[in-house]
């Protein structure tokens, strides 16, 4: 029987990496989908070139949509500084709408495809606490995708995976590294340099730095 | 009070500028958004300016996402030919997608805007028989939009509204003639040459001069 694909949304970050690695072990046919929004931290796609290489994928493909000329974010808008930080409420580094975007790229790319999956790395846990990251989320764009598309209507499922979602940083660090994830190769940093070496103080670098910690685990990560 | 904002997809043809003159008699400020998609009539575009100017909008805004890139579509694949005849299914000028990955774009833009509402010209009798017109995936992207931005979290309310979802063409055109728009800036044919005269034959044209007929209002529709 031939291979399910699967188009994984990689970012060239930790937990996309695993999400990737992820959907591999599980035999799919991976399709990796990255996209160039106008993210300040564009070290990070090419990160995600470099996973996608050393993971083995069947296509990486970069999509670009200028969220950035909207607005309102951090991470697009090289006017607003990454803070530093943690606070209460949702954080200025929540670009909005972003998930429900990749996610329907995806959702293109993966009926042009034939692709019965669909894998994000979002985490419910260790997180941002950004809204489009939460399990009802994920839950209501399965809804949708059963009902978007061509595929749908004539009949072929549509499966979304978060496999990350109720995970610890910590725990996605293990499993990642059980499955051969080199995260010396990710980027997470909010703002990283062009040589995708790390800040290490926005909340990004945080929660990656304690989770290596937590999970007992040397720490590849290049500061700047 | 003020006016509540609603970012309004506008696609330069006849049902999006009918929506757009519908918001804008709810007395809503309308945004209207265009989304150059790769779309092979790109002189639709031209023609969402005509009407974005001549309705009256706050702001105009186009948006660029490469779905041509994914293929799939006649709308987008210029080596596809569009086909002059309907047939049974869902045909090939379906995009993969596009009505999942225009609503993110306009839940972006609302999001970053305040908008409580976010207005789609879709139509579920005369129609080319895509997914993702029919009435079960609006209800499901309203549900997305629930849980998928700041706003939510934070308590606000994000309105979908389809005001042309279950209209016939012909009651599409009369309501759009009582509400001043001008049919004659709209581009509905699916291979428009670039000054934006129709071809008469394609599934758009058809289902536009026929809703002109039934309507009994004469067709300012400009034919190559």
């Amino acid at each position: 029987m031939a291979a399910e694909r699967a188009v994984v949304l990689l970012s060239g970050g930790l937990d996309s990496a695993t999400a990737l690695a992820w959907a591999r072990e599980r035999g799919f046919e991976c399709f990796a989908l990255s996209v160039a929004y106008g993210q300040r931290h564009a070290a990070e796609l090419d990160a995600a070139a470099r996973v996608a290489q050393s993971l083995g994928v069947c296509e990486h493909r970069t999509m670009h949509v200028d969220l950035g000329s909207l607005g309102g974010s951090a991470l697009t808008d090289t006017s607003i500084p990454v803070p530093e930080q943690g606070g209460a409420g949702i954080p200025i580094t929540y670009v909005p709408a972003r998930n429900t975007v990749l996610l329907s790229l995806a959702l293109a790319w993966a009926e042009v495809l034939g692709a019965g999956h669909l894998v994000i790395g979002v985490n419910a846990l260790d997180y941002s606490g950004y809204p489009d990251c939460r399990p009802e989320f994920i839950a209501a764009f399965q809804e949708l995708a059963r009902l978007a598309t061509r595929a749908a209507v004539e009949g072929a499922s549509l499966e979304i995976h978060a496999p990350l979602l109720q995970w610890s940083k910590a725990q996605i660090i293990r499993e990642g590294r059980r499955l051969g994830v080199d995260y010396g190769l990710t980027v997470s940093c909010y703002q990283a340099d062009a040589e995708g070496r790390a800040c290490g103080r926005c909340d990004s670098c945080r929660l990656r730095r304690a989770g290596f910690a937590s999970a007992k685990l040397a720490d590849p990560t290049r500061y700047a």
